[in-house]
């Protein structure tokens, strides 16, 4: 945990204090091993960064006089479509994602994609919260972003894509295509990441005809995690 | 398994034919669900890649008829150097980076990894060579990576470091410089990545002084994974 991210209903009433008692207090006292005086990142969900100091300990619950004094990170323009993965992954993903500063991320369907993994819980929104916060915390930021979950390829693509790409580069990453990721966009980009294997030619021609343009990563066929961060890095 | 590799031993004396009897049998009788007809990606350990046919099952035995007549797809020109980490992350990292095409790789100590990690038992060799040909598999190729394990930093970055990185570009992720990572960079390149955190300076000033610059991949606290293969990416 690089930061203890807090809500409004942290704070004690009208003051600049919080009090915690969850998995943070857990975290700050047991991992962190802080103490009463120690000095600690902070930010408010949504809102400004700044620094804590622990005012008192006491049975596992901490209070903080916390300053919220910076503006976060500037977030990456750029949106991400991803096709469903194994859920244990989809954890990992949905984490590092934010972590690299993400605000929209869809996740879609596609023909490749077992049909199983859209009845995980990992896609209900209390464990999706989880995960974008943890990758906040991970990313030292505060802005939670979107997330849609979209299991119709069709619709999706027909009827709201295109309102999502417009004013962006968008690039649809292929195994089987000749044109490798270009570099340093230096403007807001729309990226679809398929599953293992990629898109089936019925998707990546929805996605060119959307205005898509297909791209590939290198000749090996990599893990969806790699794939996703490195197209990111190297486009952003 | 995108690829089944094979070594020496599995061939039928002086002939094409492979006989196995191991994981990867029965992951291709009960992942892929393929039976006598059906053909397979295979590769040579070391070697070229090609195409099987299965020509007998018998006890979860299978016979392929093999013919291997394509190059391995060019390495990454990338010396990677990272900081030992978590047994289960570092897992996940070898098998990444191999799948990248990345051929030598280096653990070294920093100052912020735990003393314990050096003692897991995934630095042993057959469990480095485990997830080494599970990141070929991946990536589907054949060339086994060299991997140099250097539990001292100071010795390795005198006595090794300069020779590894002569007559290439050798950058250093670090968190807290100015430089953004560049792009493409279209020659031999050697990458350090330390914990999470970074390099302390002593280790930064010692790789600077052997020729490093020092690159940050934006101001958000990446996780390993997502860090070194998203600098990759870019680099590469």
């Amino acid at each position: 945990m690089n930061l203890i991210l807090l809500s409004k209903n942290d704070f004690i009433e009208d003051t600049g204090r919080v009090r915690i008692q969850d998995h943070r207090s857990a975290h700050i006292l047991k991992v962190n091993k802080s103490s009463v005086g120690d000095e600690l990142r902070v930010g408010l969900i949504n809102g400004k960064l700044g620094c804590g100091r622990i005012t008192h300990v006491e049975e596992g619950k901490i209070e903080i006089d916390v300053v919220l004094d910076r503006e976060p990170p500037a977030p990456l323009q750029l949106t991400l479509i991803f096709a469903m993965v194994r859920p244990r992954v989809f954890k990992r993903v949905l984490t590092q994602v934010t972590a690299m500063g993400i605000k929209k991320i869809v996740v879609v369907n596609s023909f490749r994609v077992e049909k199983s993994f859209w009845k995980s819980p990992v896609l209900e929104k209390e464990s999706l919260n989880k995960y974008l916060i943890r990758g906040l915390e991970q990313g030292q930021d505060t802005i939670v972003p979107e997330v849609l979950i979209r299991p119709l390829f069709k619709p999706f693509v027909e009827d709201e894509l295109p309102d999502i790409v417009k004013s962006t580069h968008s690039f649809v990453a292929h195994p089987y295509t000749s044109e490798p990721c270009p570099y340093n966009i230096g403007s807001p980009v729309t990226l679809a990441v398929g599953p293992e294997g990629g898109f089936i030619p019925y998707e990546v021609k929805k996605l060119i005809e959307c205005g898509f343009s297909a791209v590939h990563l290198g000749e090996r066929t990599l893990h969806v995690e790699s794939a996703i961060s490195g197209l990111i890095s190297r486009l952003m």
